[in-house]
């Protein structure tokens, strides 16, 4: 079960910190070492600090670089077996289609939870969410600048477009109980909303760092009363803390327990 | 430019019939063919009467076939140049990682145009057209059954949030004149809301056969003055017409050909 297994890490590690594998063909090779040896020094560096590894399919698929996601994969299975992977693919298509990416993240990458689209509806989702021990990670309010054109839309009932996809995730898409949702870090009012919305559904929240988003206001706005219930996921800021060969491990790992660290003073 | 492109295919072949390339392996193998010779045969058997060949990512990705993705559209733009490629793979996210899949769809696949998801807002569609000469194909009104439980939403001025995509496709996001939307031959009455919102834009008309979209009722809805404007595709009533070995290709020919004279005896 995905989310057991998420909130079981979480608890284990003290941390409710996600690392984005967003690998950078340039950035890696400036540092002088393979992509299959990038990507373990970044596993291992962070693993102790961390809730779960996203890895973004984009970056992968941009390279060619089909075969080192499946290794890191089953990398971080086989290391740390207690860490579950998100992988951030943002499928969304009908059915039949749907059933093809659900093989794509589940079978052939073996991930622990997917990220999807939901504007095509809620049928849509069933390929991926009848897979009860995967997660379903719908997008609800995304991190960028652009995000409240069509999701703040506001609809004739008075919601916006983004608390509608939070009330039907919560409501009417989640029989098998492997919802979340993803809530940018730049947009904590909305948040706090999709809070009061979902109950005690775990949100991933993407825009910490790089893209401006402020921990403190992130915690207030969406922490549960049990002190979890987000997944906060950095990428840039942590996978390329540093661009000297020697130091980029050791300064991946700093950062992911800095963040960590951040984050727990004000989740005391 | 894309839709050039497209239009100059559509008149010298006489067609608005797009092949959508879905492999299912199974049917595949039952066929005693290699990925590569059944998508070559096709192909080869559907081009003279296509205007596009639209081949789907998740298929080829749900069996790591992502050398024989690559290698057809090769063989296509060798071999059929004038026909384009749109690669349907529905991607949508942030900027920095849209330019990722911007890199997949056009160098990595050399396609001629993608499929694009706008739930994450306008900017995040940038990435791909600023690609002046590619074309953009955004969801809009999608033909699956549940595709109205965010779509055809209302939105507190009146409009439905599958109309305020068209509006914003045309009106605000189309700078390169390189946009094109998706709408299911499911919902006839929303298509031709949508043609009145978007003038002259070609329209990616998908749910013809198996999804059970009528001919007739699309091209009344749809079709531009000049008889052109749709791009009608079908998939699975055409590239699995038989499942005999000594006449699949053949059988395929014979469905193309008889979808095309289908659409232009409605066309005239």
């Amino acid at each position: 079960m995905f989310i057991e297994k998420l909130e079981q890490a979480q608890r284990d590690n003290n941390s409710l910190v996600c690392v984005g594998l967003d690998p950078n063909a340039a950035k890696i090779e400036q540092l002088g070492v393979g992509l299959d040896d990038w990507l373990m020094a970044m596993v291992d560096a962070t693993a102790p600090h961390v809730c779960a590894f996203k890895p973004q399919i984009a970056y992968f698929a941009a390279m060619g670089a089909e075969e080192e996601l499946k290794d890191i994969i089953e990398y971080i299975h086989q290391n740390h077996p207690a860490i579950p992977v998100i992988l951030d693919a943002k499928r969304g298509d009908i059915g039949s289609t749907a059933e093809q990416y659900a093989i794509e993240a589940f079978e052939r990458y073996q991930a622990d939870a997917v990220t999807v689209n939901p504007y095509m509806g809620g049928d849509t989702l069933l390929p991926y969410s009848q897979h009860a021990d995967k997660g379903v990670v719908v997008l609800c309010k995304t991190s960028n600048a652009g995000s409240g054109e069509l999701q703040n839309l506001t609809l004739d009932n008075g919601q916006k477009l983004f608390e509608r996809v939070a009330t039907q995730a919560s409501q009417q898409w989640n029989d098998n109980n492997n919802l979340l949702l993803v809530v940018g870090a730049t947009y904590p009012e909305e948040l706090a909303q999709i809070r009061s919305i979902v109950g005690d559904m775990p949100l991933l929240i993407p825009g910490i760092g790089a893209q401006g988003g402020d921990v403190q206001a992130t915690l207030q706005a969406g922490l549960r009363d049990d002190g979890l219930g987000l997944i906060i996921s950095s990428s840039r800021g942590i996978i390329y803390a540093s661009d000297q060969a020697d130091q980029f491990q050791q300064a991946a790992a700093e950062a992911a327990l800095a963040l960590k660290n951040t984050i727990n003073d004000h989740r005391q």
